[in-house]
């Protein structure tokens, strides 16, 4: 297996339904410009309140894509 | 858009249902006693383990509330 | 109630369903080996992308067992 | 010299002017609910961008009051 | 066991006797308004020095109290 | 209001002026060449030092712009 | 001198005296199944309140071991 | 001298030769693209293992350029 | 251009004015003892409240200057 | 490909020789005892100086092997 | 009050008596070519291991002394 | 063996050739004004780059040396 090198992008997804779906949210994102997308960490975690409940989430990832 | 302050607590909320859950009860329980909250972020997740199984999760949030 | 001493130990676990499930994948497989597993705490929550989906989740816990 | 304690909350204050002028917002927020304030310090600089501009400030500061 | 909630403060406690005896009197002083204390953790240790003698300690901890 | 995703990146402005004035011109940079800049928090705040004297400073911050 | 390698574990004793008997706590019972403990380093300080008292100290200490 | 403003980048690089050769890799790699590469800053090194042995190094760097 | 050393020292420099003036006067006294002042890096915040107001700022600096 | 746990360890290897090889000691020890170990993160870079000259490297690196 | 300003320095202090008294020692050993001591601040607290009890405590604190 | 009290220094040294030379050159520099060094631990390895290559290395190490 040849060694890669990879560059790493830092993007907030948000979504009304889970936090999973936040992070899912933020790749589709990413992968609306960018290819070869490898992992992702995820390195915040907020959301917004509205009406006493949690409206949003809002999950900040590092992504890392590979360099060709 | 005028600016605002805004106060912050910790609160730990309980689920053992599921991450989200616990974070929604913490936002319940901190919306018991103030009003104008408006943001939160995790802190910490951790949980208990009983019979070798998840029993419940433990979700730390920092919440932001809005000071009139 | 007499105080207890603990060992932690590190453990990630992995699922193609969601972050839930691979934090009790590791406490699962972490139950394998010890017996007396009393908490766990996230420590890294990351993932791998494939063709440009969150493929797998990978959640790193800090587990504490009770020594006897 | 007698020796005190403190209890501390963290407050957020906006300003449109400066980064000091925010801190001191968040102190005089602060202030109208609670005396004895000693002491802050700033634990994130933050703030909201429109027209490509700085449009304000919002610098979280812990506070710390002396208890009576 | 149900499901418990917490709110967390951060209080200083002082005292020229010892390490430990300013991590008491922080919780003392915390119990003076507050009910159902129920777990500290040490957040900060410092203290001031006069004549070149550690004159007290000042030990800030965390407190998590049960909300009812 | 709809959720938003966002993009972040890193920036480091400097001023011989002040603090304020190197935020203000790391968010300029970036507006050169990215629309919809939304927020910034200031990661780092170092300067040089000439003469004895703060010749200018150097600002690092983290800024979010909205994915279209 | 040899150069030496050495393995980490991670205990948490508890005490109902004091800090530093907590420590030893923790150090006793990492050596009733490992052998060569070398240092010590206090990772966290935590502990349990009753009845409005500090009930029992609860301290992690990561411990180096030498490997033979 | 002129004050300069930056943008950051975060690059890992691999070799199976030595931690000093990754970190030359992600320079070059980010060079491919870039111009005007003034500094950079390890941000994290690992590898992986293969055999029982080291088989690449993967060092994470923060690169700095200067914005035009 | 040659490879120079650097050595770091911490200073916290007090100010009524303003955070910059704070900073200035870290450097200005550093300056007094030590040749070759190169940059800083503010690491602390803080400052005093009297009268529920900020009485003056206290920011703590790292300098290097550089050894010759 | 499917989906793995892993457990991590954390060991300290020396070398008079360089920091690459101390890394290389770490794993060759873990390795000693474990199979099917999979990646390295270096956590902490120190030595021992004698005769005012580096006399041996200790890294401490984490250590993730696959479970079973 | 007029302000003041302040230089920081490291020191590791050892006791085989308990972690306050490293504490004094640290403060102790400072005094002897200093003056103006003002405060401290707990930094790392490890010690050694030997024959599987404690043997020592070393504690290491950032201690600032007045500038005149 | 008695127990010693360390004072801790802050140096950087460059290195065109590699990272541990850029080490080594931090402990014989900080070895020409102090006696009795004895560890070091690396707390930032940072460089310049120049013509897209790495120009020379620049790792700040904190030392510690023993007080007579």
């Amino acid at each position: 297996m040849p060694e890669h090198s990879y560059k790493h992008i830092e993007v907030t997804g948000s979504s009304s339904k889970s936090f999973d779906d936040a992070v899912k949210t933020a790749v589709a994102k990413a992968a609306m410009t960018l290819h070869n997308l490898h992992w992702f960490e995820v390195i915040e975690t907020r959301g917004h309140i509205e009406g006493n409940e949690v409206k949003h989430w809002q999950v900040t990832v590092k992504i890392g894509f590979r360099l060709d």
